[in-house]
């Protein structure tokens, strides 16, 4: 048994002092590997956000096949990545795509016979931390396109995202690719990820169309309320929760103390970016309606921790409170904007993940210096274009063969007794704002 | 103060580098420690998934008892642990049991003293660790229990699951007992926490008997719908996350570059059967009924879950995903099979986790090559054996003394009404299906 | 590529033995930090667990409002701590009070430059660890003032808590002041953060008055049940898992084993200390009331985590329980001693957070063989003193300027419809205590 004693006296005997200066090279790997698995697990924790926040904000007649549709989407998007995704996003990207051969698992034998660098991490972990990641794009999806879509048909499309339009855009930058050499930089995913989902979830409401009796035939609009606001009240913690491993896991290390360092300013701006998005959202609320609204302050939250992830590590604190307030304020303004487009994002996620990814990605150029607003632009752009154009196609290829909007007297009945032949609650009975 | 400055200018003094290529034993000690404390918070987070997906399974006459019994479960599990359970499964474990002396807590004296070794870990956190997992097994039998037995009834019947059943067929195997000699494997509890419930909860439904109107007299099975399927899919996502604790604080280490290679097989491995089992239920659910069901969609997900919790290390990726898929097909067969035999399980536990902890144990055998069918074989039955013997001897000895099954009226009336005096709901109206 | 394997020759060829005994000075700075950071992430998390707990004791009429309001506090309580509370609490504090200057951020250029010491830590993650401590004393004064006050009158109040009460205290012995200096000993802040929720709590509830039918002109005390109880219950959860985090990461070191064990014992006691209270809860209500009651159990896990909050580290398990249990006892006995006196607390947030915050800090004597009665009486009283006076100040203040109270057809409608224009639960029904 080698005790720490022993230890010490084998030491003293060859004169070498206990305790050394740096981290050792295992110790480094052993952090940066537990730094994927914790913050990975606070990023899988969100799709139980999204499932909560979007549960809260439909119908009740809806919810049980919300629901479903969440768990399903993160399920699917883990299959598909490991199938497919996580090779053509990450293996041999040259210029504009991996490959396309099968991805048979991690390989961490290197480092089992004793071989690993300060930086390195086991290869489980790092598949396991960028898996989590793909179900976020498809969640946004499913908030836009509540209420009207079908299960299965949401789904085929959940795996043409992850299989195709997630990871080709993704090997772009992270996978090494054009933009990454182009100097486009966005650090957790404002634009790789949330305005991937933001983009497609656009695209899906144009094409989908809105739910039945949103947009009156006189030009009214009418609000439809969600059935269940502390669930998404909840959401909205659950989310802000795990945006702490979304950002703070992006550091991609944990082993030295720079990389420490990194994240706590990642932890601290993320906090203090979703604090102003949602006062932000509140001031401007009140001046704009004279009263607060709640939903639009949850998802004042939602778009400063969008705002800040393409860039949390380098702002101050007293930066990232301005890029999440501006956040916010974009959610207040763009709500409206999209309504008066007879655009129907039932949650409201096309503001939060699309416009302020877009504007985080922007706001890149404040804090770091190898940024440049060209390279940020193009990112956008090219990103924007690429996922318009081929979540269009996929949207109009399932439109026109397993279809994907709901029957009318489906919608009417609601999905739950629809499609899964049950109701999310049973006894609750019917309300004043029932339709 | 001693700066990496000034430590750094005493190595150069002695010629040593600043860098060990190892762990040192204090770092690996202290990591050991971490992850039994960050992990066991996650698997104390299970018992509020437990109480979400009870709750929301129970219908709402029923739903704040739910509630009660299980924060009230995992409170009596721990202290019947620290009085009693945790030196029966661990201390001077001869063979058969452990001792019956009273554990006056852990003791680090040694390693504060400065000697611990490189797999070392405190023992409070040990505790800690190994208290958490209890309140797990007694979480079963209330989701299957749920709706028609006395609070003060079901909590006995917690105390002596706690004090005898479960530390007892414990020390077996993870206490260093017979069933460990014989080479008996079970990573992190299929068999030892997940069918042991699963075998209490079996024998008390057919003690307790069906709730009033489950089983018609003309042999009609009547669906009883929980109130509040968010609720329900909150508790699993809730499950999910508590799960990486569950499984990947079962290294038990993480020390050393093996050990968090070990830890991020399993957290991959543990992500991948729950998508495996939540996508292999659907598909099934669809083929057989047409239609898809979101509580056999949750439920796969625990049974994928609870499959790979007998062995997430080995497995290859594609071998979890597989392992997971049959837990998802195990629960869309059984969950019928059982109503048939008039067996009520209110929350579909049995089939999640006795039926997939049968089918993980035996999976331990694709992946471990030093694990037998015949010493797999053999724990499952002589736990499965012991667990039915005594916990039915239990459920009888409370039957026929303070009393387990709830009057007939009050049943009819609700617990919560009729045991606390409240309604979880008190707002809601009454619905389509309340009963 | 420096690998474990040249390192390894490396020091072969110097004679030094690869594994050093103690831990490096940066493995313990990054330790030292991530615990900060992955503690700190789950007292935000507490944020959740103080909004679900109250949106589930409130009634529906005014749970949006709940909810918003335990976001945005939240929010505000890090900006306004950003701006000055920081500074005022940490910042050369002399005495009895830090300085007014404003916080430009928390700096770790030293460290970037390559000195750091064992026990330290990067700024930005301490001033996280700090900056969600600061919601939890606004939470407590929410849910107790909850369905009467203003949303923004009552926002205003907890600037006024967060600028002024809180920091200001919280110098005298967490910034190093004359309570520090008195021996006045509170691990984790059973009086700097609970008692002095309490406190506020207490002087608003007095000056804001009870809800309109709480009282009967009669003298009759009218329950007002809450809408939701699982919601109510997995607040409790939530907060009990944030506790880990909360008491955990208040060792404010994870770099030594020393530092670890500590850390296991504050888990291990943390969770027994709440077990305790809920089993200690439990039978005193039966045994008062032949019932028991869900929410006095959920009372009485905050009670007993409250009140092992002030020393989680040195107390033995059994005692931890006892001092819970003890919290759990005044839960029961205080909840109906503050009606009697007319002091409208909707949650039961007093006796939670200030009566066993008392308790706790009292306690503290039991195991901390440095800790003087006296000090922690003059603690108590001077804390409690100055929190009075100067809250009372406050909500006076507010009261004849902006208001604090809802009016009285506002408050009778509903604040969500009143003040948000919303409804939390648009379609469920009225049920059977709809008021």
């Amino acid at each position: 048994m080698k005790t720490a004693a022993t230890t010490a006296a084998a030491f003293a005997l060859i004169g070498a002092a206990p305790a050394a200066a740096e981290v050792d090279v295992e110790t480094a790997y052993i952090l940066n590997t537990f730094s994927f698995l914790i913050n990975g697990a606070l990023v899988m924790w969100m799709a139980a956000g999204f499932a909560m926040l979007e549960s809260g904000l439909v119908r009740s007649k809806n919810t049980a096949t919300i629901c479903l549709k969440n768990i399903a989407l993160y399920s699917v998007a883990g299959l598909t990545f490991y199938v497919i995704g996580y090779n053509l996003m990450y293996m041999d990207v040259s210029g504009y795509i991996g490959t396309f051969s099968p991805f048979w698992g991690p390989d961490d034998s290197e480092a089992l016979a004793g071989t690993f660098t300060a930086d390195g991490y086991s290869s489980s972990s790092d598949w396991f931390f960028q898996m989590v990641f793909v179900g976020t794009a498809a969640s946004i999806v499913s908030g836009t396109l509540a209420e009207r879509t079908k299960l299965w048909g949401f789904l085929a499309f959940v795996v043409l995202l992850t299989v195709i339009i997630y990871p080709i855009q993704g090997s772009w930058t992270w996978g090494g690719g054009w933009l990454s050499e182009l100097g486009f930089s966005d650090y957790a995913g404002s634009t790789i990820v949330h305005s991937v989902g933001g983009w497609a979830a656009l695209t899906g409401a144009i094409i989908v169309g809105a739910r039945k009796g949103k947009y009156g035939a006189d030009g009214r609009i009418n609000p439809i309320p969600g059935a269940n606001l502390p669930l998404a009240t909840l959401g909205t913690f659950v989310l802000w929760l795990g945006w702490f491993g979304f950002n703070g896991g992006s550091v991609l290390a944990l082993g030295s103390a720079a990389a420490v360092i990194e994240m706590a300013n990642v932890f601290a701006n993320t906090n203090m970016a979703a604090a102003g998005g949602v006062v932000a959202a509140m001031i401007v609320t009140q001046l704009l309606y004279k009263k607060v609204d709640l939903t639009l302050a949850l998802n004042g939250a939602i778009g400063g921790l969008v705002s800040i992830t393409a860039e949390p590590a380098d702002p101050t604190i007293g930066m990232a409170i301005l890029i999440g307030a501006v956040g916010g304020v974009i959610i207040v303004l763009a709500v409206p904007l999209l309504d008066k487009l007879k655009i129907d994002d039932v949650v409201g996620a096309i503001p939060a993940h699309l416009f302020c990814g877009i504007w985080g990605t922007i706001a890149v150029t404040f804090s770091d210096a190898d940024a440049t607003l060209y390279a940020q632009l193009v990112g956008i752009v090219s990103v924007g274009a690429f996922v318009i154009v081929v979540s269009s196609a996929c949207w109009l290829l399932l439109k026109y063969t397993i279809g994907i909007r709901a029957h009318e007297e489906d919608e009417l009945l609601g999905l739950d007794k629809a499609e899964l032949g049950l109701e999310a609650y049973p006894e609750f009975g019917q309300g004043t704002q029932a339709l």
